[in-house]
């Protein structure tokens, strides 16, 4: 049996980011003003995000330096390991090669401290005191919890009330990081406040939290606002991830025939997908790349091409996405870190270029091959991850079919330990494949914002 | 800043685990068979487990090869990582260098794997089809299930009742991995059906889920039984960890002056301290070696060295061990893993020959530890491994007060992802230290059984 783990010496990090705007053949439609519809500038940002992060969205520079405090605590996990999942490829008894990067081997389980780092970072150089962000699941409040920490920024958390009912203990990790979590809608802002009078049970919603985070940091000159995903810069940080694995594919003497990630905002997608897809940009060796995502929220499989809110309040600047509308409430299940209306810019972009496939699978499907892999493997993944595992599962059994011996790299975002409670459902047969309502995505889609064509 | 993580090759991981009977200076006392009283043989252990382990159990070898099966598994986690804890030592103001070995990159999350995998193998290669066993946190049942998953084997698991009512994400993990989990007591065992006739809401004990897979085990010759911990072949398949550390202390050109593990039945404890106390016995450095365990459980500081049963039913053969008597309950702190009423022989033996010193904490100083360490660090540490951050605090702030840069090494044996409501009581100021009953101990110790001084 052949090597199983890839590693990288912690010399062999990357030291910068990949930004793939450098090398889009065709540029991103601008972010607009949701009043004036009028392209915004870097200063209409500055109430919420630091200079330094605003430039990294609006930058066209091919490699964006990591800065040594981010490089020193990327050191506490990074590199992730690359594995060849050799047991895998017996029990599908497949020809196809396949390999995945596993990201749950950072402090929160997830890729997410990927980028909560250098956010927490530039806002304390920047003399930032609080950062207020929205979270669904939890992973993304965990892991800016644990990054303010690191770099003495008070956090505050809106938890999407219904996970903060159901999962207290994903609080207590980013209590045990020194964070406050609040149940969303709260009462600490005015839409919060809003939303609670309409309907005092209200279960929350990603949508809402980032209203109310965005909200309160508007309005206090000390606080900005980080958010887990969507956003350029965000989505470059995450670039650390394929970065890495293209180095571990070379010591495997390998390359990706097919590159499958999950997607929900799109970063963990685009955190393995855009180096490879700068590399064929730049005329090197193509890979299919493959976008995964629920059934139930089928942004870039169901949505629209157009420009939208990236929250529910409509305190955003609108962005060009593939969207189900900012008002549509994607159903209940369990992978709440692909739960969002919207896609990221930059993904929706690609795909419109034709460089990204998408493919949507019930949460169904999901379990069974993340279960599939967690015999195999040894590794349980998060809900959100199995997205990964059944589509690259499908790209291996087409390979079978076909008798191809393909390479497939997938990332496997993060592990299932706090999500285990969706297991137990999935094995009770308790597990439905929630559908949205079609009549709820018309009229989300229905609603969308008027903007001029030329825009 | 100098390095952080150490990491070695697959080829570098040991291919022979370290039997430190073989180095001991005076032979274990033998094992009794609690009718007779006389020394059993290995054929005595036939019912329970497959030769191949009970001539590990018995071996005076220094070296006992790693089968290439069992590397084959061991290599989806292992070499485990070694980190230097710069940022602990900075905020402790320590001049001591801490460093920790990290077991919690496992797929069960714990150190459990490292033997559970050989146990899987020998049994399967013996021709075995069943295998039974108890949890009691959940971490060992996990374990077992994901080896036995991988070699074929059917897994029953008996888990104490109060954590399978308590946990039930805990049992959703072994059902992943295709194991069967049952409450303990059970009705499917006659020690079970006893214990709930004479109390039919028995919370359960890991005594009497002991009791219940042994029964089951010595019952059916397809079947037979796994041990997480205590027994001489079990802390031997732990030295992996010790024998790892010892090549990346060397890749950080330090050794330990001290070595810091958390015991309970002491298999992650021997698996980091036993190789350096090997080493010291055949001339080498010599580390001081601290064992801590819960103040709640406290085998090592109040237990007696004397000859007792493993389990609550007394189906076991007898064992000289550090014990508090085996119908000693111990109050139900959240170190689930450490709540075990003997301490293993040779961790016993060895500390009777002076090779180890032992400490005993309170839960909420071992909390307390642990939240120090997870904002310094990143991850958040299991219960049971609290104990050990603890344990190499209170020697890094000794150095403080002393004014010596010693080097200190502990096993951070788990992550805590399983266990955040235990954090999260902390937080909430429910978390109380449960003090053991002085007149139950003192009962539990007049119990043991009556063997004559020359055994």
């Amino acid at each position: 049996m052949s090597q199983t783990k890839f590693l990288l010496e912690e010399s062999q990090m990357p030291r910068a980011w990949y930004n793939i705007q450098a090398d889009l053949p065709k540029a991103l439609p601008p972010v607009l003003h949701p009043g004036t519809l009028q392209p915004i500038g870097p200063a209409d940002l500055e109430p919420l995000f630091p200079m330094d992060l605003i430039m990294q969205e609006v930058s066209t520079e091919r490699e964006i330096e990591i800065p040594e405090p981010v490089r020193e605590i990327y050191r506490l996990w990074r590199p992730a390991p690359l594995y060849r999942a050799h047991r895998l490829e017996k029990a599908l008894g497949t020809p196809a090669k396949i390999f995945y990067k596993y990201e749950g081997v950072s402090p929160a389980g997830s890729h997410k401290p990927n980028t909560a780092v250098p956010q927490a970072f530039y806002n304390a150089a920047a003399g930032v005191k609080r950062l207020t962000t929205e979270t669904g699941a939890g992973q993304w409040g965990t892991s800016l919890s644990f990054a303010g920490n690191i770099f003495g920024l008070e956090v505050l958390v809106f938890q999407v009330r219904v996970s903060f009912d159901q999962k207290p203990y994903r609080r207590a990790v980013m209590e045990t990081y020194g964070a406050r979590c609040l149940p969303s809608p709260s009462n600490e802002t005015e839409y919060g406040r809003r939303v609670l009078a309409e309907r005092p049970d209200h279960p929350g919603s990603l949508g809402i939290a980032i209203s109310e985070a965005v909200e309160l940091a508007a309005q206090r000159a000390d606080t900005k606002y980080a958010l887990g995903s969507v956003l350029n810069h965000v989505l470059m940080h995450q670039t650390i991830i394929g970065l890495e694995s293209m180095q571990q594919m070379e010591m495997a003497d390998a390359w990706p025939d097919v590159v499958v990630g999950c997607t929900g905002g799109g970063s963990n997608f685009a955190g393995i997908a855009f180096p490879f897809i700068g590399h064929a940009l730049r005329g090197g060796a193509r890979s299919r790349i493959v976008a995964v995502e629920p059934a139930a929220c089928p942004s870039l499989t169901r949505g629209k091409y157009a420009y939208d809110f990236g929250d529910t309040g409509h305190m955003t600047p609108l962005t060009k996405m593939h969207t189900l509308g900012s008002q549509f409430t994607p159903p209940g299940f369990h992978a709440g870190g692909l739960r969002y209306h919207g896609m990221a810019p930059l993904v929706s972009h690609l795909k419109e270029l034709g460089e990204i496939e998408a493919v949507a699978y019930t949460q169904g499907q999901c379990f069974e091959a993340g279960v599939l892999f967690a015999r195999a493997e040894g590794i349980v993944p998060a809900p959100e991850a199995n997205h990964a595992v059944k589509g690259a599962i499908e790209e291996a059994l087409r390979c079978k079919r076909e008798g191809k011996a393909e390479t497939i790299l997938f990332n496997l975002c993060g592990h299932g330990h706090f999500d285990m409670t969706a297991y137990q459902k999935y094995f009770a047969g308790e597990l439905r494949d929630e559908a949205y309502d079609e009549k709820e995505l018309a009229m989300a889609l229905s609603g969308l914002p008027s903007v001029p064509e030329a825009a």
